[in-house]
């Protein structure tokens, strides 16, 4: 049984994958087995990351890199981490209708990652999600997230080539993305680029690349600035070629090992799944010992503060830290 | 010494509260010490979340808010964790000046929380400046949020009143909040409320209300909305005397036990503190051991996936999961 999903997958059967998908996003515990055996299959998609503000047209974009991939007879997964965006069920009705043209295609396969565990996890559920489509046999996934906050940042970190999508005259939007721009972004794309205000916002970019310049220094790649009128399917294919020089660089800088298997995406990847292995278990050995509502009660009853109840109540009672405390 | 330090921040000392929460916002892990001693003096301010897209005008509104608290002879701190925000250094020159009257008043305290340590924590760095500045006395703590990401949300959560503040002719970003407006929002402002579409703006967010009547029954707090122009100082006073009442509502609820050591706040405060120093820990033991770069190894080699080697290198080397595995 267990055996004849892991083969659905890897035969890229949508209900199938589908499914895996849903029951990460729902956290359904029995579905790491079937990860488990997917990872082994993974490396072989590449996966691009679009990240913006809400209003900047990312799902127009996204809509069209879809049809240019599908000219080139390439399978693409897409997954929507937005709550804007009209894959994901948010945005205007037309959003939406548009996106349909594509909901028939085969090749072309569109979830939304919409819920969050109550210890977090957004990041884990989508890296879990690539692999499913990956181990599918996607030749690309797109993964859609609003690029405001540090969630959002880390999501779109899970991606090999990411994009920053940012609009004409929406200086406060990009002031908001500024902190993460020059960290996560290795394509920055101005959208709706025929709006008044689209030369000052490429120079400001252009500025902002400017004074993060120590990090690009000779032979590293320094982000390029393009503008695009998605709508109008302007522009969308310098995009994908641009995406295309930063793959490449990546493959020279790894050399034959998998971009999957990159060290620090490796390491990134581990630690996230550490982290949420130890707050699971934690708080599951912390439920059978009763300890934290005891914690509770005395800060309410104001005999103690969180930190000494969490110091002397709650963590003397997990194995994990009896070697101090 | 560390007595002075606490003394210090207790009698109001705006020197010594800056370094604390700077400190926090380092993570700096001397800080808990003086955090254990200046919980028990906490409880006494009440604390305003207010959150909203980038370019709605939360920081004018906040600007007004403090005025307008001055006023009544009340002492306000202020936190923003809003990269846009001119609080925090962001946002264009004009709104920064702008803010410049309050920073000669010493009633007022503003700091913005920028970073955010390797293993999250915005949430719990937030609680913990939060909980410095109602032990210097401050009688209102202000924070600000861009309420888009999950985080954003969390950090809104800790407040006891959270505003919401949204602009006219912004579909896109009232969908963006869409998700957790009904969740975490007690009053909702419509600010800029001159601008066209402020009544199409009002009637959407009435009818999210209605969609999510449920919640509210009979004597259940009901989001009110108000209509803002904060920049002229239009309906700020409304919005002041709406948190009142929502005070006024919550008091009754918890009866004679403050705040801040209501039940729900109690767990969640205490839930991110147990959640953090898990991580916290089981990464310093994992570090004395090597097993993480071993794991790292296996994996690129393509010998493990990432869930068998978390599962078998990593959790056994850590005390907390002796039981099984």
């Amino acid at each position: 049984m267990m055996k004849s999903i892991v083969d659905k997958v890897l035969a890229g059967d949508i209900r199938t994958v589908a499914r895996l998908i849903r029951d990460i996003d729902d956290g359904v515990p029995e579905v790491r087995q079937y990860l488990k055996e997917l990872y082994l299959h993974t490396g072989r998609a590449y996966v691009i990351g679009i990240t913006g503000a809400p209003g900047v047209g990312k799902s127009t974009l996204v809509d069209q890199m879809i049809s240019h991939l599908r000219a080139q007879k390439k399978t693409v997964g897409v997954l929507a981490v937005d709550p804007t965006s009209p894959f994901s069920g948010g945005a205007i009705l037309g959003d939406r209708v548009r996106m349909q043209r594509h909901s028939t295609d085969q090749g072309v396969f569109i979830h939304s990652l919409a819920t969050r565990g109550y210890f977090g996890g957004l990041t884990q559920s989508t890296q879990s999600a690539i692999d499913v489509l990956d181990a599918a046999g996607k030749n690309f996934i797109l993964i859609e997230t609003v690029g405001v906050g540090q969630d959002e940042v880390d999501v779109a970190r899970t991606a090999h080539s990411t994009v920053i999508v940012v609009a004409p005259g929406m200086g406060d939007e990009i002031q908001a993305i500024k902190a993460g721009i020059l960290e996560v972004g290795d394509i920055l794309v101005i959208n709706k680029a025929d709006r008044p205000g689209a030369d000052k916002t490429l120079s400001d970019l252009r500025l902002m690349i400017e004074m993060g310049s120590k990090k690009y220094e000779q032979g590293k790649w320094k982000p390029p600035i393009l503008k695009t009128e998605a709508l109008f399917n302007k522009g969308v294919a310098d995009v994908l070629k641009q995406i295309e020089n930063h793959a490449a660089y990546l493959k020279k800088l790894t050399g034959p090992i998998p971009l999957r298997r990159r060290k620090e995406k490796v390491e990134q990847e581990l630690a996230e799944m550490v982290k949420n292995r130890l707050i699971q278990e934690g708080f599951e050995q912390l439920a059978q010992t009763g300890a934290f509502d005891e914690a509770v009660q005395s800060i309410i009853d104001g005999k103690m503060d969180p930190y000494t109840a969490c110091d002397t109540v709650i963590l003397p009672r997990l194995g994990l830290l009896n070697r101090k405390v």
